[in-house]
């Protein structure tokens, strides 16, 4: 498992979008945007519902994310994050986790879900295996 | 080839990063974030080198790309687009196309590429066969 370096840190946790990807049973790509936090040198996410990105995780577990950094490169080009990973599947605590990541991603005070009485859901966790993309994170 | 929606043509004419998934040969996905206009009902971009998403394409023309939008659905979610479609690749013409896209990726009076003689590189053309996300072109 790879150490994630600080400036990927501060995009993971910048409230950007993530975009997954995980791998059909044809072996055409699945892509997905969804909140993500740190654990350590994991990145979480949660997940309410059956979905086809956990159907596909189940089956074959490399994933990868793609996120906007802020900066641009000396000829104007913006910076990305990319993070190729294995993700694993934990049963429940989906609605907690929400609950942190609305406060970034919507805004302080969000209650999230909305509902009153979700369901417990799943989380994902990512271990890193490579980094990328361009930005200081990609020497 | 399906027809791209009005308010999906916006996302993709806007200046929004286009993350593509491209397969690598062993099957895992390879992302990079690309300029993209359109030209007709497809999605253009411009490649000045090698890189090993023209490679991936070569060998299998399945691509799938996801941009951000702007707004945000009732719960506080924001609007992303998704894209499948089958990438052909066109020799040369990427400088030309290149210094279009800057002044909407980079801004107004942007040179691009910076270089004086640039490779004439290749353009990748999308058709698009499936929309969806989140978001009005997500019906």
């Amino acid at each position: 498992m790879a150490t994630i370096p600080e400036s990927a840190r501060e995009v993971l946790e910048s409230g950007a979008l993530a975009h997954l990807v995980t791998i059909n049973r044809d072996g055409s790509p699945q892509v997905s945007c969804i909140w993500v936090g740190l654990e350590g040198d994991e990145i979480v996410s949660a997940h309410l519902f059956p979905q086809q990105k956990l159907r596909n995780i189940e089956r074959d577990p490399r994933v990868t994310l793609s996120l906007e950094g802020t900066g641009s490169n000396p000829i104007g080009m913006r910076e990305y994050l990319v993070v190729h990973g294995r993700a694993r599947i934990e049963e429940g605590g989906a609605p907690e986790l929400l609950q942190e990541l609305a406060q970034t991603y919507v805004g302080p005070g969000t209650k999230f879900p909305p509902m009153d009485d979700p369901p417990p859901g799943r989380r994902l966790r990512i271990s890193v295996e490579r980094i990328g993309g361009l930005g200081p994170w990609a020497q």
